[in-house]
């Protein structure tokens, strides 16, 4: 419990204390991390600047990452000053505060440094270095598979030996909130065909959500020094939900033989509040089952260790959920993508950023994008008003939400919305 | 003609004053712009600060780019001011210098700031934000092509539509000189074998480097705007030589269907001296003619738009000189890149590098890398050693070498190195 209201049902209860990026109205060019509590943010240069910090040394002598425009120096710190943080800023912010004087009764500093969330602006809570997209939602895998080569072939041979996935852009991740621009691209429209196959430029009429869940990482290892599965869990900042806009007519196209490029590169949408790897450590349980024999370097000690969190999609113009399913149904966990993105050497750096791949479960209801869902456009999906849906429209808005916990103590993520707007004209 | 003395073979004559960054051993943790002339450095945070742009009130008012780290800043302020600094450095360089006073006739800014190459260590030029390998290399990807799918289909339907490309890996790109550590990876022993096919853990067997151009980019679009063949221009700050090392046993079993990922990013050098792009300007001309009707954001006014850089590539240890070939063995231009990599929307940003892909001509000794040169590992390189090569070995040293340009006038980029070290233990 906390002496500020918390409503039962919000995603940032007293047991959250997700991170972020916000600015004020007032003051919209000078954005600073913060927090997210119940309704309100808590602004941590104005509460570090107020003597917030105060009655913690340790985390006093780091107070300069408060004043920065991004949290990569706040993550850099490493997991154990993460976890100070937030547990101080639990003891700070609980109902019998230790320290009642630095906030609760301290109403100069809560009038400067705490305020609503509706009147924030959220930016991106860190600068992405690199990111990288995995595919490790198996359904999602096996149903695309089916799609594209039929169930024979459906899953690659390399599918269940190793955590699939591609280099993503960065520079195209934004912050929840953020319209996407329906991409103009390349189109075969008629792929069956005979020769000569002969493409024609076109705003994409396949464009499509990607339900991912996203993990920032928050230490840098050498380049030729892989992680190890047991150290990879100190590399794990926090985690975020994630929208990977895809167009799926530019992607048939153009990703033989090296994968997704401009189908992919048109924007990803983050949810805004980063929520630390500590505050999940009791959502990990199993993830899919897999009966191969990993190599040794993929191998953990236990099976609980994928994240449980709920996740639901719904285009918001008529209520209309897309989906609903939960992100246990991944073959794979963070800290085997760590260990397999490492193996080869190569450096991770705090501020990249990973993407689960697309998450669907078993049952109908459950697809993490339209593609799957619709059956490649063959089955639209009716909304509540009568319309229907193939792939995404003009004005569409994607709203993804995402929880674990009970009420009174839930761990959420808040959610991370976009708004497809009309191609432009070409130059 | 400079008063400064420079071989005529000199790669860095007066008419390149190609850009990096250096420091020196006295003061390695202080890195800062440079030019490279002859077979000296001029440091221009110590010819700044001793007035050496006083002549110039344009560039004196942005001289606070040359105490950055790293060339982004400077790239920033775009293709005019590149030009200007670039002809300044030249007149003030030239024998018959406008300015004698303030570098030629000062011995004091001279000490200070010239001072020998090999005295220098090279940083890489740029902080690199997202980096894209392009495919563009026809000839390379069309023997890879055979190699795999055998000549009937040895290029894809869309292969001359767009300038295929994948997302690389920002963050293990290095300079030249860095060594490169053997990686661990999944290798599938008997592709052959019927299923189950089952990967071992073990360091690459087929390590390979790669020949290609990397260009940086200066300029942001916005995302969701999409830029013009013609625009394209501007946005281009200068050129290097890359080696994309890539362990192919890695990428042979990992690669389908979301293109490289493991097997590339465990290194890609490039040289320390970037060209600028004014610098190039003369050594346009038509690249591999390509009779498919393009898509209208894909065409040039005129086919004389791909670079023509003479390019080497040695094995040091017994120079054995493993190619020879052309920059203009590209089927697209460094425009086209960008208009395709832009179509759909995604923003550059200052410091964004672009690989060419594999440059190989048509002839036997111009393949850029062994996978095509020892036809996938079948026909052993002999080295003038006596020994052989399929693959790289520990202990191999590659140099990359490029240049354009008559003898007194060279336009070249130096050379990249990398010596290959032996994998470590895991763990």
């Amino acid at each position: 419990m906390s002496w500020l209201p918390i409503h039962p049902t919000s995603h940032f209860s007293l047991a959250n204390i997700p991170f972020g990026i916000i600015s004020r109205a007032s003051a919209p060019s000078s954005p600073r991390p913060a927090i997210a509590i119940g309704e309100n943010a808590l602004d941590l240069l104005e509460f570090s600047n107020g003597g917030g910090f105060s009655a913690s040394p340790d985390i006093q002598k780091h107070a300069d990452v408060f004043s920065s425009a991004t949290l990569n120096d706040f993550a850099a710190l490493g997991r154990p000053f993460h976890r100070a943080v937030r547990e101080y800023l639990q003891s700070v912010l609980a109902a019998e505060t230790r320290y009642p004087e630095l906030l609760r009764d301290n109403r100069q500093l809560r009038q400067k440094a705490i305020l609503p969330l509706s009147e924030v602006e959220n930016h991106l809570p860190l600068a992405i270095g690199d990111y990288t997209d995995f595919y490790a939602g198996k359904n999602h895998a096996h149903s695309v598979g089916v799609l594209f080569r039929g169930p024979a072939n459906a899953l690659q041979p390399n599918y269940m030996h190793l955590p699939v996935a591609y280099h993503g852009r960065a520079s195209s991740v934004v912050v929840s909130g953020t319209a996407i621009r329906r991409p103009w691209g390349q189109i075969l429209r008629d792929p069956n065909k005979t020769d000569p196959k002969v493409p024609v430029l076109a705003p994409s009429e396949k464009l499509d959500l990607e339900l991912e869940m996203g993990m920032f990482i928050c230490r840098e290892n050498g380049l030729g020094s892989p992680v190890s599965v047991a150290e990879a869990e100190d590399f794990i900042f926090g985690y975020v939900l994630m929208n990977d806009w895809s167009a799926r007519d530019l992607q048939a196209w153009e990703y033989v033989p090296l994968g997704p490029f401009t189908s992919k590169n048109l924007g990803t949408s983050i949810s805004p509040w980063v929520v630390l790897a500590d505050a999940l450590e009791g959502a990990k349980g199993p993830g899919i089952p897999n009966e191969t024999e990993l190599l040794p370097y993929l191998q953990q000690d236990t099976d609980n260790n994928v994240l449980g969190i709920e996740l639901e999609v719904e285009i918001i113009s008529d209520k209309t959920a897309v989906c609903r399913t939960n992100s246990k149904n991944l073959l794979w966990s963070w800290p085997q993508m760590i260990a397999h993105h490492t193996i080869s050497g190569c450096n991770l750096r705090p501020g990249d950023l990973f993407g689960s791949g697309t998450i669907s479960g078993h049952e109908p209801g459950s697809e993490g994008c339209l593609l799957e869902k619709t059956q490649g456009g063959k089955i639209p999906l009716r909304l509540n008003t009568g319309e229907e849906r193939t792939f995404l429209q003009d004005g569409d808005t994607l709203v993804i939400r995402g929880w674990c916990g009970e009420n009174g103590a839930m761990v959420g993520f808040g959610e991370v919305s976009g708004t497809i707007q009309g191609a432009l004209p070409l130059f």
